[in-house]
């Protein structure tokens, strides 16, 4: 049965918002809260953040002209509340569904997402380019909104941008929401910074004096002359973003709608760069999801009622996630080296390094969200012999290719970068598939890429990688669980640059590189139940290329399929291409994999099927497709 | 005739140096200057940031134990003092040519430079690595210093790298060396604040209080007890540094020895991150230098005596620099077309984004040192409705690939990129060459990928990428000058994704994109002379891929060669593999571009030659190659 919401069934945009008595504004926040929790209940998403963000989605449709003026959710696990009351409540239910709303704003789903997001810190440099061309085409009345979490504040892009926004005298106004978390706790001086601020007794009294001056009157004029006032009165204080050039209001408790709308209308008034500090509560109204917001951040299914979270593996055991194999072998690693640390940009829970932390918390580093600085600094570590375990995000990486190359690779230091959510990631969709980092970091000098097929390669890659001398490694594997039950094997050393033939076979040969690999298992089980006998590769090595394994393929094969959950372009597929061409082979070869689009957000199954790359794909191919 | 320099003669490593009774130690410096002006002004390279940190650099080593203490120098323009005095003296002269020294500070050349460097703001990363390093292994007496300039403390990884160190509590010193000019002036808020703070009447009695206290005495106890009231006389100031956790101390002189000395010494006991700023003069003892430091960065050969610029072109007439090709289009285009604005992240006069500047101040934006904020605010930009033009060099486009993934081609947004410094870039060596843009950007969907084979091509291809709906393209061109003197011709659209053939034959068929054509061109007439007709044919576009110009080629020709000024892994060549594949045709193709190494430093030609693709290696591939 459908549920109904008084007020909120009666908003289809945030004119409908606007025109809504200011009385009502609270039930609607109660309101919203309850419809993120029955449907995000059901159909799993990013809940924590919004339920902190409701106030504030609310406030800002209330006092600003959207869409002309432009709103932009940093990174955008925060936007639920907002893509609610922008037309999209009926639609819901899809969020994060195949061919569904969009789990993040985005620009071609909606006039209301002024800016598509996904990854951190973008938001005040996309406002801030805006505000320039507000300000170029002679449109000063609009305003320029960037809200942004503490979290991301700490991206250096945030910083670079607010170096160009506080001395470009734009119209840009910054909120920082500030909840002491992102996906885990905030770290870093930074973070350290804003809770000192918000408790300092000085800090408050000032901001108890800003309050009064505005809140009060509304006067562009008064204003101006608070301004001046507030600018003396800040001058006094050490403030970190009045020393970058813009005007600081707050902190204010950002869950309080009245005050809330009341100071952004009189920063509505306010010109040039200007932030307003927040405190929010993530997860709030939902009493499990307050007190574990780590765990309530994206929770999967819940009783909307109660909170409790719904398990659905009745109790029968399933492989491993391979995050939890990365996690655990990195602990069993560390304890017999030494040298062995280990670094995440603000993705401990995510990625399973918060199992090293809390067993050796001296070791194990989360350095904020700060993708280059963890690359680098990972290279000053190894510079002094230490060998870092640099677990990144695949899709993040991107944000780091500067520093592979120029900081790892050109320098032979012995980095060990693991890349988890490679390939197609599902629900989370076009922003945070690990599409590009077989093909991007291919053609870079003096490393090892590897993906390995399971468990037990996984760690024995990563034991591998340890060893003296090995240089630097990229390992990458996929989002999910592994495929094996009895996966705590001893270690055994990899040879370097060396696949291995999985089956063996007449027909066709097909060559992967990952866990894509258990997808030919599979197919080329039902291809013997057709009749047709295929062989199968494992390369393991993207780079350096097993040489000698497919000069045994080329020798015996005339049609090859290669798989990998990466773009075709320039992956393992190509690489294949070369070799073929350098010792003149000419056999066909039909490469797999992500295809040259943006693929969109859906299960793994649906968008690999999409790709062509399921089972159902590869034994196609494989029959029709020489 | 070899110049003698009475004390500098004597310094063969920081030991000697140590040795070395105080008082002669100004000298010592002035002798540096001197040597450096004698070398620089016959061997070009960069003069002005080295002139300005000579008390530095002689002070660090004077006071630090080197090797064993860790010193970096950010980007490493101002490191030749530093090498000069850690043996590497008498092959200075070697600067920067074909198997000489590195024009930068690299870990394989001495023991003393304790981290490679060329791309900024990586020093207090790699610091903070180093010193965490040392903490873990218990050497608990060694220093980590991070020499880092004003212009790049605006990238955002040294903002990532304070936030994190600042918490940290890790034993980093990080000098600000704040001359206000990186390359061109410094821009930005935190450039703003460093003016004000080092002009501040507060500041500088704070600052001479702490000179005074820092400077009386030395025992630990003493610094101790300072610190702390430092640390409340500098919380009551407005201090971005102590904001992020770090002990700031200064401003002071940094081109007076002996106070940096004396207070390099007392920070030595002065345990946790602290910041010391700093204010050098960029170009110091060379009059013009100072007065022009733009110009006399890096400023070619000079009269050592006068400083008066050498100027070669004895009137000729030459072919433009591409980068003045780019500066003077922009202008032409931008006069017509108002939505088009420049952006240069810290670049303009490198760029020629300078002439854009003059002329139109309010259209074109020097964005500090922030690649990845150059982008995103492009972006920003284009999402209403202008066509940004922003020039990266190529090597340091890598700092922004994620940005143009996720915020320009995931959002096919029109900004135009022109990736200066592509391919070899020759002297500044390994960390300069623009070698991975065409593989790393060709797997990325909905761009344009060209490069121009003359100055024409680059005006037409800037001109068809601002056209309405051009969408984003990547625009690479190299360092140095055209081919053509008379190139201000009136513009044409170029159909995308359209190649041409610049030359018949029918013995075998050259395919080559941008500059690197007219190498062909050389070749084919000397082939010509051989008896062998190659047809060349100019691609333009790596993306997308003129299908209808390959057919032809592979129809024609069994024997191909394709060249790039770019990796050979994944560029041109392997997409002319994929096309191959796919039509299954059946020819030998040779791929030239870079090889699978870093490739070091020495002139462009020389590179070309080592990487097997200048004219001669050409010609020999075409005859003997199949």
């Amino acid at each position: 049965m459908k549920k109904t919401y008084k007020i909120l069934d009666t908003i289809h945009s945030p004119e409908d918002l606007r025109r809504l008595d200011k009385n009502l504004l609270p039930q609607l926040c109660d309101e919203i809260r309850k419809f993120i929790i029955d449907v995000i209940s059901e159909n799993p998403g990013h809940l924590g953040s919004s339920l902190g963000s409701v106030e504030l989605a609310v406030a800002l449709h209330y006092v600003f002209n959207t869409p002309d003026d432009k709103l932009i959710w940093d990174v955008g696990h925060q936007a639920y509340p907002h893509k609610i009351l922008t037309g999209r409540k009926d639609n819901f239910h899809t969020n994060r569904m195949y061919k569904g709303l969009s789990g993040f704003p985005k620009m071609s789903e909606s006039p209301y997402d002024a800016f598509g997001v996904g990854h951190s810190s973008t938001s005040i440099s996309a406002a801030l380019g805006m505000a320039v061309a507000s300000a170029l085409k002679g449109e000063r009345e609009r305003c320029h909104i960037a809200v942004i979490g503490d979290g991301s504040m700490t991206g250096g892009m945030a910083f670079e941008a607010l170096n160009h926004a506080g001395a470009a005298n734009a119209n840009v106004l910054v909120i920082l929401n500030d909840n002491g978390i992102a996906i885990d706790k905030s770290v870093g001086a930074l973070s350290n910074y804003l809770t000192k601020i918000t408790a300092s007794r000085r800090y408050n009294q000032v901001k108890n004096k800003i309050w009064h001056i505005v809140s009060g009157r509304k006067s562009r004029q008064f204003i101006a002359n608070i301004a001046n006032s507030l600018k003396s009165m800040v001058l006094k204080q050490s403030n970190l973003f009045e020393s970058l050039g813009f005007r600081y209001f707050g902190p204010i408790n950002g869950n309080d709608l009245e005050k809330l709308t009341k100071v952004l209308k009189n920063l509505k008034e306010v010109e040039g760069p200007k932030l307003l500090h927040i405190i929010t509560v993530k997860g709030k109204g939902l009493n499990q999801a307050e007190k574990e917001p780590t765990l309530y951040h994206a929770p999967g299914e819940f009783n909307s009622q109660t909170g409790e979270l719904i398990r659905r593996d009745n109790g029968v055991k399933t492989p491993p996630r391979y995050q939890d194999v990365f996690g655990k072998t990195l602990v069993e690693l560390a304890e017999k080296n030494p040298k062995i640390v280990g670094i995440t940009p603000a993705m401990p829970t995510g990625c399973s390094l918060n199992l090293m932390m809390e067993c050796m918390p001296d070791r194990a580093f989360d350095v904020g969200i700060a993708e280059q600085h963890a690359v680098t600094f990972a290279a000053g570590l190894a510079a002094q012999g230490m060998v870092p375990f640099c677990n990144i995000y695949s899709s993040f990486s991107q944000r780091a290719y500067d520093q592979v190359i120029h900081d790892v690779a050109l320098q032979k230091l012995q980095v060990v970068f693991c890349f988890d959510r490679a390939g197609l990631v599902g629900e989370d969709g076009a922003t945070h598939h690990g599409s590009f980092d077989l093909a991007c970091f291919r053609p870079i000098p003096n490393l090892t890429i590897v993906a390995p097929m399971n468990e037990v390669e996984l760690r024995n890659m990563m034991y591998t990688a340890q060893l003296p001398q090995a240089g630097a490694w990229i390992i990458r594997y996929p989002r999910g669980k592994g495929v094996l039950l009895d996966w705590e094997k001893p270690f055994h050393e990899i040879e370097r640059g060396k696949g291995i033939q999985v089956r063996q076979g007449v027909d066709l040969a097909i060559i992967t590189i990952g866990s894509i690999g258990n997808h030919a298992i599979q197919a080329c089980e039902i291809l013997d139940t057709l009749g047709v006998q295929a062989a199968h590769y494992n390369m393991r090595f993207l780079k350096p290329l097993d040489e000698t394994l497919l000069h045994e393929v080329f020798k015996m094969h005339k049609k090859i399929i290669t798989i990998e959950d990466g773009v075709i372009t320039g992956g393992l597929g190509s690489s294949v291409l070369e070799f073929m061409n350098q010792y003149s082979y000419q056999s066909k070869v039909v490469r797999l994999g992500i295809p040259d689009y943006f693929v969109e957000h859906g299960s793994v199954a649906e968008l690999q099927k999409e790709c062509g790359f399921d089972v159902d794909s590869i034994v196609k191919i494989a029959m029709e497709g020489f």
